[in-house]
């Protein structure tokens, strides 16, 4: 092998094009770091002839992705054109059948495929890697796979979709519903035309379980995520929220309790005086809770060209120091199924909110319930009191299950005085 | 070489104990995470038999921890003993001189010694690492180091002393002066009996002085950085920055700018809304900002049994996986000396704070002393007007060089209406 390592990149969007300039720019600056050159040999797109102000003479230029991950000449394959199946599958297993390096910042695959690809790699002694797929430029997984390598995790949560802590975040700031908020989102180029795997937490649960395999040494199982997204937050639930002390982010979360592992995705109140509450527009930030170093946030960019570019060059510069560990922390053949508890089985507060007409007896319809439920109140909030208006009633409920709080807010609704559906949002006490 | 790592461990105080601790409680989790076995086989202390809660059965046990070093049947050292001289420094030293790896939480070691260190590790091709050295159990060498090694660095900074934070941080909440929160501190186990190291910021200097050395490439200069502690803040001024919009944070800094290098430690007023005023209490962050991956936090714990030893075992198992990298990220034979900037010609925004009497003409000299030295005004506020009373008028200033703020407060105090020497506290608006 010669000194320079040669690289492969698959796919000209933003991040393939960020990562051309950074190794452009500070091709020195890493040479000195690792001792070794890279050099770029090889690029496929779709379009050759498509202006990216950028030349591409000097790269063999492949139009199958594929067949460049098989042939070209390179150490390594940098897929960057996304999606679990398709083509971004195909190149990075033609990559490893090649015995090539994969580095990749595509979280559909790694969550949906990871343990498969990792066996792969494994087997070939070769480095599958992927800081880039979880939260961008903020070096997560280098942070769970060595920096904790020493720790028994206990849970690992975070804001992983910018999208959603951006409209969140203007929601609370400009007072709007979340409509206008997602509109001023694809103005301002955070979020897509076609926005739903964003709002609906599928991105951020496949960051996620990737998260998670990675914590509990288990297989990567996004199947077994619970995932809800941020679309039926209201501008009334934020205010009423930050009223309790609380703010709203949509959280990834994966803990261990008695019956196995719970990943999950969904909105949640999180307390005004914690450091995730205080993360605000497009930033991401990781917690991990670990038996030894206790609590560890890192917050950073989790998108975007120049942040994760940095995280695709951090893994080629680990793999120009010949750094290697396993995929995912332990060996990819020593994962386990996960055992995976069930939403219901959850035990956690939860913020309940019902409209009611103001007539004797709701309030006491509405103790009632709760008493045949087993489930005790933490504090109450009343709003609204002009004539023949709706009455805003918002609780808050102490540590429950969540099959009892469901049952709660299914039997609330049926109550005469109580209008529309209860909205109900987990509240996490970080 | 067998398949178990031999350790010596040098200290057998709360970082040494608790890495004992690590090592019997997650021996089997280390060793599926980097296929080694760990092996204490030595450790040295002072009084062997001295109380300890846990038995020293099984290991050779040596009074003089360089002799451990030179001849415990080991492969790593640990240096866990502290200070920048004496035997930690011989212990280290020793252990260098057998060609076996050193790990340190020492940060005045490698603060004063480190280039030396890290040329003869480098000429043994051995490790010396030093995780734990820098904000306990947070990764940021391994951030910066490795997870941002395809950056150019612009700057670094973070609140690296915890009993600082704490102590300031009470003062806020509760109210009270400098030496009632130190007292509180010692109470709470958060400040030392003799805390001058760390309330004077040396402390945070000798980790700032680490980190400028990892971020900007060049030999670890700790002479060249710029100290003041928070003894002289009082709640006036915390109370008052409040009301501008600030929190007063213990930040080390250091950054690039056409002048050189700045490396300094001092009290500032950092704004609200950032990430970083939400740090509170005993916590450490450390901010980096990389030219591609934006602005980058870490959050966690700087100190204590199990932050520490998990950082400490961070660094075992590096070196179990053979990760082999140079000491401060580039070869320590290419370091360069540092190009330090002086503290007069550094720019910045300031708050003044001045107590004046009441009296005629008073304001048009403090205006008149803005104009002749060329420095701009941002804002004002006056405080405090009973009959007789002393009236506080806070400044704060546009970005000026420091040189400048200095002769503003000098004329100042020399005002006939100003009482005392007037406060200056230097503004981050990062």
């Amino acid at each position: 092998m010669s000194n320079s390592l040669k690289i492969a990149v698959a796919g000209l969007g933003t991040v393939g094009l960020g990562t051309l300039k950074l190794l452009r720019e500070h091709g020195d600056l890493m040479e000195r770091r690792c001792g070794r050159r890279f050099e770029v040999t090889a690029v496929s797109a779709l379009d050759k002839n498509k202006n990216r102000g950028v030349s591409l003479d000097g790269f063999d230029f492949f139009e199958d992705a594929a067949e460049m991950a098989a042939k070209a000449n390179c150490d390594i394959v940098v897929e960057l054109i996304g999606g679990s199946e398709g083509v971004a599958r195909a190149t990075v297993e033609a990559a490893l059948r090649a015995s090539r390096h994969v580095v990749t910042a595509n979280k559909a695959l790694i969550a949906v495929h990871g343990t498969q690809l990792a066996l792969k790699a494994e087997a070939n002694g070769t480095t599958l890697a992927f800081e880039a797929a979880v939260a961008g430029g903020i070096p997560i997984i280098k942070a769970l796979r060595e920096g904790l390598a020493s720790n028994g995790i206990k849970s690992i949560y975070g804001i992983l979709n910018g999208t959603c802590n951006y409209i969140l975040s203007r929601m609370r700031d400009e007072g709007i519903e979340f409509q206008a908020a997602l509109i001023d989102a694809q103005r301002m180029g955070c979020a897509e035309a076609d926005p739903s795997f964003d709002i609906d937490g599928v991105d951020a649960a496949h960051k996620l379980a990737i998260l998670a395999s990675l914590a509990f040494g288990h297989q990567v199982d996004f199947d077994n995520v619970h995932v809800e997204g941020i679309r039926h937050i209201s501008k009334m639930d934020i205010h009423l929220a930050e009223e309790l002390g609380y703010r709203i982010k949509l959280l990834g979360i994966a803990s261990k309790n008695e019956n196995g592992i719970e990943q999950r995705v969904h909105p949640c109140l999180v307390p005004h005086a914690t450091s995730i509450a205080c993360v605000e527009g497009v930033f991401n930030a990781i917690v991990a809770e670990g038996d030894f170093v206790d609590t560890l946030m890192l917050e950073g960019r989790g998108a975007g060209e120049g942040p994760t570019a940095s995280a695709v060059c951090a893994d080629l510069v680990n793999i120009a120091r010949s750094f290697d560990l396993p995929t995912f922390g332990i060996p990819a053949d020593q994962l386990k199924a996960v055992n995976t508890t069930t939403m219901d089985l959850h035990k956690g507060a939860y913020y309940v909110r019902l409209m009611v007409v103001d007539q004797p007896g709701v309030f006491a319809d509405v103790a009632a319930v709760l008493r045949d439920n087993e489930v005790s109140m933490e504090s109450i909030l009343q709003h609204g009191r002009l004539p023949g208006e709706a009455v805003t009633v918002v609780m808050t409920l102490h540590e429950t299950e969540e099959i009892c709080a469901s049952r709660v807010v299914d039997s609330l609704f049926n109550l005469d005085g109580v209008l529309e559906k209860p909205v109900m949002i987990r509240i996490e006490n970080l």
